[in-house]
């Protein structure tokens, strides 16, 4: 890990990629974005040399991702953890992080979502309480993304009321997932406990049917169904269902929840895309 | 419900479609081989008008498809209830057809794979003891598909080992799913007691990305993990992965049977294709 060029820096953040590899010109651009929106060094990005590295799907193999995160987390000199992007691979080296965590690791605030948020759903069941579902720095490829990138460097800087999402309220408990990962971590150890949550969803790139599917999954989990209510983020580029579903993302989410018991509380401003906003798991820590 | 034609058949086989639509002209092909297999009426078929209906993606609305499933389940001059195919849609209604299953459901043999793998671990979670995974009706479009067919057909009818996939072994508990189906029954109240079972998994059209998820998924649930071991059925029409995945099926599995510590015992004879064997729920029962 190279040396930080500046100590002086009021907010370090550090940003790994557990999942899949961040294109280094991305990072090059929310460097420059960062340095311009907090100019004389007050705010220090370091990316980890592990976001660029490539191993099949993933930025490096699972033991140099699981390294990367370890050496940041563990790091008291870190304010934040940030992940780069995420794509696929969280889940292949959670479990082995997490056992490895030090104090220093609970002090920090950590930020991202789609597949990484199987890491925060483990940090989550460890108790920690500076998690946050937020756009990554790869965000910034996206139309409009700059101000993705800059809302999230304002929650992670200054904890900015602005960034979040507007439901959001003080003292009430909150996460969001994307629907599939979420799917993807039931009935493990690392299923988060989410009773009087909002539980706020969004999907991406995938067909009507599968959004279905994970939603029965989701909503006829027992734990899940203790839930103050669920919010539908955005569900983007759904793929094409063949035949025709017929039903629309809001008349699936909404049968589910009939189904389940589960309030079903309106849209929420999330999902893969540059109005993404932030949304803290559990309840808003103090600034 | 269309009344028997004979009553004086030995064996009288219902067929519901609790997910995707089958093609008329499919089930025409299978009513002629079961004539031809078996004459003198001794074998008789009734597929469910339900099967042919059609409601957006599924044959029929979740009303109608759990009526027609009632229907056959319960009616004690059925011996058997054949899936007529997968798809989507179990899900939709196993919740519902449960608590309404009577003594006579109890009595008849179960048959089917890949979606409606749903209602056969519903069932098999009621302690159901005739169900099994195998061909149905829609697998003779397949290329070889009615040896599939007949397959299943002398299960049904004489519960022939021949149609056994060769590890199934009397006495020890099997069980046999679709890797992306199981994943979406965990942590669930369908999620079946697999302990002491030889697990076989299969997967179709799917990335490999997906496949390494879900299986990550499967093996990091505490009660999967108490399986005697997986079998790794066939894993058909891989869609492409970007970046390529490098690691094949059979890396995968072991890599995640090695993580869980749940023994991998070799491969399966499963798939959805024309080869697919028949794999009991538990162990074999009496003929």
């Amino acid at each position: 890990m190279p040396a930080s060029q500046s100590n002086t820096a009021q907010t370090r953040v550090g940003i790994v990629a557990p999942a899949s590899r961040l294109d280094p010109a991305l990072a090059d651009k929310v460097s420059a974005l960062a340095a311009e929106r907090y100019p004389n060094g007050t705010v220090e990005l370091v990316f980890h040399p592990q976001c660029f590295l490539s191993e099949g799907h993933f930025a490096g193999d699972d033991a140099t991702r699981a390294a990367a995160f370890l050496e940041v987390a563990n790091d008291p000199g870190f304010d934040a953890l940030w992940f780069a992007r995420g794509g696929y691979g969280s889940d292949r080296l959670v479990e082995d992080v997490l056992p490895r965590l030090e104090p220093a690791a609970r002090e920090k605030s950590y930020l991202g979502y789609s597949d990484v948020a199987m890491v925060l759903a483990g940090l989550y069941a460890l108790g920690f309480e500076k998690l946050a579902h937020g756009p990554m720095p790869s965000d910034i490829r996206r139309e409009g993304g700059a101000a993705a990138v800059a809302r999230s460097l304002a929650w992670l800087v200054a904890q900015d009321p602005d960034s979040l999402e507007p439901s959001v309220t003080p003292g009430a408990k909150t996460a969001a997932f994307n629907i599939t990962i979420l799917s993807h971590l039931l009935g493990t150890l690392l299923q988060p406990d989410l009773a009087d949550h909002v539980l706020m969803l969004e999907e991406t790139e995938e067909q009507m049917y599968r959004i279905d599917r994970s939603l029965f999954h989701i909503t006829s989990n027992p734990a899940i169904r203790k839930a103050a209510g669920i919010r539908l983020g955005r569900c983007s580029d759904i793929l094409p269902n063949d035949p025709d579903f017929v039903l629309q993302e809001e008349a699936v989410v909404t049968h589910w929840c009939t189904r389940s018991g589960i309030p079903y509380l309106g849209r929420a401003d999330i999902g893969h895309d540059a109005d993404n906003k932030v949304v803290p798991f559990g309840v808003l820590w103090p600034g």
